[in-house]
């Protein structure tokens, strides 16, 4: 693991669900570029301190050295924004595969020479675009796929959070510090950090992609130095519509998540906060409410449920899902076998997406809240 | 009343809240420009068959006749938009007080001459954007005004029902038929009938005027004439920003008018579908839920509230609260008394800025969904 | 009416219910046996001064006489349960028909006498269980008829709650004040408020009638002379089980009656506090949400729906519903025609049955809460 | 691990919630009584298959003899009710801490035999009432035991669950069918499977016990040996009363443990399908819903909060934090420390409580459904 020292929110959440399952261990780490505070982390982690490190690079050396029985399958990066990009490059390029925390990287420029270095190394890259790992999630997407839902007409995504309604960078909040600070966070703020899982997630489920978008991004709190509010219209290819919004300022409001798909036939709502549940609307029968761990969730579902019904499954279950998916890829990878034809996670194409969507809407909303064309992939 | 015979929805409504309370008695009306028809909607109203006339005009003048003892108090006009403006200046200048079904007109310039002629006449003109009259919509104003919300920053406001997600106008049915019939409906179809409703709920609850928005709109259902849908950015005044989105086309909705207001110190949600509840969240507390009907709720809510907290009022007594507040106004204009200060229902001010709402949006649209100032009113 | 003057709150909520339509109007009234207090609460209504009675038996002598134009249809009844049976007697026997508020009658004793009062002057007598008119109450009911839930082998039925949880009535508050005197309230408190409410909504929906029943009653606030709550384990007839519990000291809870039946093929559930969902689960299908106003409503249901599906009707139009009942049986009645089939409204019988299930659950209680038959019609 | 097999379901959930933290790892197994069968489930789970064995007694004498370094901390028992004893006694005396599954034992007699063992061998067990490790949960005690709550009136428990609404048990369906054999689950059928977490539960957050009991179990489908349902009416020491009902024919329901508490001051209400939030109802101020991972959440509940609020932890997390609490106490007596003081799990204590509950209510029910008096720990 690289990052997710002492102090880090997300490495706790990634080794949870990476280990949630008995399928994997962790026993190596850099896990922040203070070396002593990299050994406390490994130490806390009861870790073999030989395999603990003061930087990345020093580990990716060093691990490459190992012996077959004891190298690592796959290594995991979960720092800032600005530190994706190299140690991914580096560790896929010294043999390893890797699982990267989203955003994929900085700027768009990065995601594609982020891409262009899977290609060539053949390794496995997953993006923890965590959500599109539930289960009702994947509920959803079936039923736009089986034709259920009908011709997509509009999408309604939001993600409100309030966490940043006070200037809580200046206390030193280390959350709160280096996602405001557009050096190591990117071009946006907001959007960035959850406006992404936003863009992802209505991908995921109705497979639409956006066509042109025009977004009015908000910085509320006096200092700050990124967006941390921003609303966007979106036309989707083909003639979908929708509206987009995102908010870090929206005080009281902690992690909800929304999205609401509406299609000729039917309405899908599903809530992040209520995740076991998915709302399914036929406009002429009662409204149905699909719960996780019934006979009716279709098999993609199925395969990642734990526990049955009624037992409600959360955030690090999702996320686990897609650790799950990520050692089918990496397994396959490290056995020299081809990879699985049905992979269900979000790759580097996903993160250039990503990187497109950041970029798009910072130069839209700069441009006084104009239309433009989302780049070509 | 005006319109509102047999067939009609929000005729049965208005009479419905108008003498739920005890305080009004329907005894006359022109309920359809079809004199039979009129006649049998009167007979089905248990009314006088001489006080039931076969076009507005007709009842103007005669009921301007009637002594005093018998004389109208106000008339209700509950017909098509393009059918307001005629019957509501006529009876006016007839005298007589009036109750307008919204929106106000069928354009911009219209309410703007009916505001001359209310101005003129100085009779009173009450417009029944009903939900305001909701308690808890009083009570989230309340908690506006009062300072616990802090300086607002954005006010999410949406407004999907489903049920033209077909072609339903083709079938004859008289709600659709009039309502995607520009020459009936206006220049908005979906932005007209509730998304105005949107914008009045969110400046009477905020108090903030738009500043500038964009707009777009889209019409799905083949064959339609007027949108059916339509997402809109918001600046207000001030610096807030906002997002409001209505759609007839979001199958399966019914009538899901939601708002939720952000302010510094704490955020507000409403859910038009369970209005007895308002949610209070302050950044750092316990989330609460407002109900209806309890000791704490202020007092602009408590004096329209009918019954105890827990046994729901719906959306009918929203509606008779404005009718109880016309009725104020009305007693104190048929007794030549001043207006009582503390009136509480949207007059043709709002009535205006809802046609400019309409008609900037319409605006936005079609120039390719570009910001655009909202006018002065 | 008689009752229901200044300081009562259901004589306001019959006064609402039974003009809401259109279809009745008040005219007389006997609102207090204060009589300077009556006359002033007839003059808040707007009433002639002159039908505005002293005492029920003056009002019943006076009105008895009319000319038959200005007779009145019917009488309402709602004064505390000590004066329900003498006035419901004299008013029957004088030739009119009776809407009487629940429970029925002061005793078992008293409700069996009106049962032959009614049989005899075969006048109409309406008993309102106000909720009951719900239509989704009327949807539950279907459902269970028309086989969908199945056989029924459990119910759960609770009403807490909790402005009982002080001793409220040492304030002189005018609604604890009756309702915790055992001399005019009867042998119950809370189970005989709204226990029976309780009790007919299980037996309405279900169509079971209690066999034997074990009830545990406790007066928990210190100088209370009744039961402040309830818990009753109930066997119905044909095998079925239930519980019923409430409560006026469940502190914080408003007036939630909520009811789960347990079919072998489906459950239902409704909760009053938002009485336009019933909830119905199939054991394999996604769960459902049935709405009122929409196009699958039961034609019983359909038949009391007087605004689109969305716009939520609460607990007045429920109440007005079983007005509409009663004015069928009325006019009937009246115009000497025999009475429509298919009434749908709490009658004498229910009466008769809900004062059984007082009596029985104090007595079971007093017992030591042993279990008891439950008493034959 | 004993027990816990291919096919089982308790066992999977016990692996992923001991795991989940990376403060244990499973090494041996006894999975099965059939030995291939445990090899099999051994090597799913990439254990060495020297540590695999056939049957308990052959691990307990094997893992005896490990070396202090490979020595088993504790042991988990996953297997059948009748089957708890047995293999706890056996592992305590071979001086190993122990997991142990609920209900503690077969029957109230072993229960008690097994608390000797524990307090003569002085090593750790710890009971699985998992639904206790949930941070609300952990919250809603706190507010009782600071007094926020006030004096306790009334617990309203319940635990419906539809999944043996038909005969399952007749198919072979694992799960069902030693649920339903008496020779395996005990005296008690839903009662002993689930009714006893509700009494758990309940116990846990109000620090109630009971007093007395009248419980009518029943079953319902044709054929089952043990109850389907059960419905109990409570009285607690010191005056509370209680309600507790628990089912596996509530058709349509998943895993719907509720409880409400009310007190002088304020009621609870927690729903462990929605276990992140706890509604606080003080009779006079907004309804609170109290939220996981706030500032305001109590040092308890703190302790065992993995992720931020609005990130939504369920059933295996809520698991997991038992072991937290196991590991704690465990590492203490693996290191030959006093045990803290503060340990926060259920015992060998409230597994004897939770059998007397069984033997209580089965007696209540079958000498017709009479009131009975808990018996004395």
């Amino acid at each position: 693991m690289i990052g997710g020292g002492r102090g880090a929110f997300i490495g706790a959440v990634h080794r949870i669900a990476a280990i949630m399952d008995g399928k994997a261990e962790l026993v190596a780490g850099a896990f922040s570029s203070d070396a002593a505070r990299s050994k406390a982390s490994g130490a806390d982690l009861f870790l073999d301190p030989a395999r603990v490190y003061g930087s990345y690079a020093e580990m990716a050396r060093a691990e490459a050295k190992q012996p077959a029985a004891q190298r690592l399958d796959f290594v995991i990066i979960v720092t800032p924004n600005h530190q994706h990009f190299p140690p991914a490059k580096l560790f896929l390029e010294s043999g390893f595969n890797v699982v990267l925390d989203k955003p994929a990287t900085f700027d768009l420029a990065e995601a594609k020479k982020l891409r262009a270095v899977v290609k060539q190394t053949r390794k496995v890259l997953v993006l923890t675009h965590n959500y599109t790992g539930n289960v009702m999630v994947k509920q959803a997407r079936e039923l736009v796929r089986n034709g259920a839902v009908g011709a997509i007409r509009k999408v309604v995504v939001e993600y409100p959070q309030g966490w940043l309604s006070t200037f809580l960078e200046k206390t030193g909040q280390k959350q709160a510090d280096w996602r405001t600070d557009p050096k190591r966070s990117g071009a946006a703020g907001c959007m960035g950090d959850i406006g992404t899982h936003a863009e992802n997630l209505a991908r995921y489920i109705t497979g639409l992609h956006i066509d042109s978008l025009c977004a009015d991004l908000t910085t509320f709190v006096k200092g700050r130095k990124l967006d941390d509010d921003g609303n966007v219209l979106v036309r989707y290819r083909g003639g979908a519509k929708g509206v987009l919004h995102s908010s870090q300022i929206s005080i009281g409001d902690e992690n909800m998540l929304n999205i609401r798909v509406y299609g000729t036939k039917a309405g899908l709502e599903w809530r992040q906060e209520f995740p076991n549940e998915l709302v399914v609307k036929f406009g002429d029968q009662p409204r149905q409410t699909w719960r996780r761990g019934n006979g009716y969730i279709c098999d993609q579902g199925k395969k990642f449920t734990r526990i049955p019904a009624g037992h409600p499954e959360g955030y690090l279950e999702a996320f686990a899902n897609i650790y799950l998916e990520a050692f089918r890829a990496i397994s396959a990878e490290v056995e020299g076998k081809r990879p699985p034809r049905d992979l269900d996670f979000p790759t580097i194409d996903d993160g250039v997406e990503g990187m497109a969507f950041i970029e798009t809407v910072v130069k839209s909303s700069k441009r006084g809240a104009r239309w433009l064309k989302f780049p070509k992939a």
